[in-house]
């Protein structure tokens, strides 16, 4: 009897241990894509600068700002809802981990979060892409005429975006490590 | 006897049936998405043409062509690289039909086939926004500065690369339930 009691306690200490492991790799990701999309939102949403560039001899003034390009915008509206995706997974683990309750409810909330997860990891990925591919534009120039380089007389803004176009990715890395996790514990649950 | 050969015989039959269904539901989607990945690439390396388009009353010849924009190099190697995937998927699968053999051999495997079709769907992705952010940026002509629309006098390339996109997109999709059902099965397995 009492040896069935051990190794009883045994398994609930192990299966503690791995509910313990799901919550803080959980915690992590989540914390870490939450600094990583706020820090790129607020870049992007700080980008401005006004300028002047010369095109064949002719001197023309250039604002930019990152509302004027639909790429950006997009940076702007899928970094705010990863964001606030990850906050409201924090807010969600921490009472699990405070109580040590049983960290994920059901298979199917699993699915749910599998699901928000790929979706929002493919938002991030496109979102990046897409203001990466006009910001090499703007960098180079453009291929099909002898356009100006507007990164030149613009380059604060283009670090800025560029930096914040980096912080985007990172966390795309970050929430398809999330995903990776969601379906380990699929195939565990 | 008879009764326990019976209730195995189903077990059997079940199994069978479930499969063929899991081998029917992977040659459709590997099938569908070698067709939209060769048609993305095929309208992609065919799009050409010359033109002229006026700068500030200044005539300027335009020469365009897949290759002079990085975005759609970046199309084109991505869907050229899903459209071997799902070649060399669909090889694998035909002599399973044919021999009714067990679909997937190991969790190992479908581990793998998962990362692939995750990181292949991430890609396309990718190149389909990298791409359509260009064009977009073609079309609308620069926000930052009064440029013209590149679209009007190269219509025919514009058309030709934006369905390419299109392609593009819906290989993704196809991919992207691809991996679904690779979770779906991993969860099983």
């Amino acid at each position: 009897m009492a040896a069935g009691m051990s190794v009883q306690a045994t398994v609930i200490e192990k299966e503690a241990r791995r509910k313990a492991e799901v919550v803080g790799v959980n915690v992590i990701l989540r914390l870490l894509c939450l600094i990583t999309t706020v820090t790129a939102l607020s870049l992007m949403v700080t980008a401005k600068q006004d300028s002047t560039i010369s095109v064949f001899g002719l001197s023309l003034p250039v604002q930019s700002k990152w509302s004027f390009s639909d790429s950006f915008q997009y940076v702007v509206g899928v970094t705010a809802a990863v964001a606030f995706h990850s906050f409201v997974q924090l807010l969600y683990n921490i009472p699990m981990i405070l109580r040590k309750s049983p960290v994920i409810s059901s298979r199917n909330y699993l699915w749910l979060l599998f699901a928000v997860d790929q979706l929002l990891a493919y938002a991030l990925m496109s979102a990046g892409s897409a203001a990466s591919g006009v910001t090499n534009l703007n960098r180079t120039g453009i291929h099909h005429s002898a356009l100006p380089n507007f990164c030149k007389p613009l380059s604060h803004f283009c670090n800025r975006v560029a930096v914040s176009i980096g912080f985007t990715f990172l966390s795309w890395l970050l929430l398809a490590a999330a995903t990776v996790a969601d379906v380990v514990w699929l195939s565990k649950h």
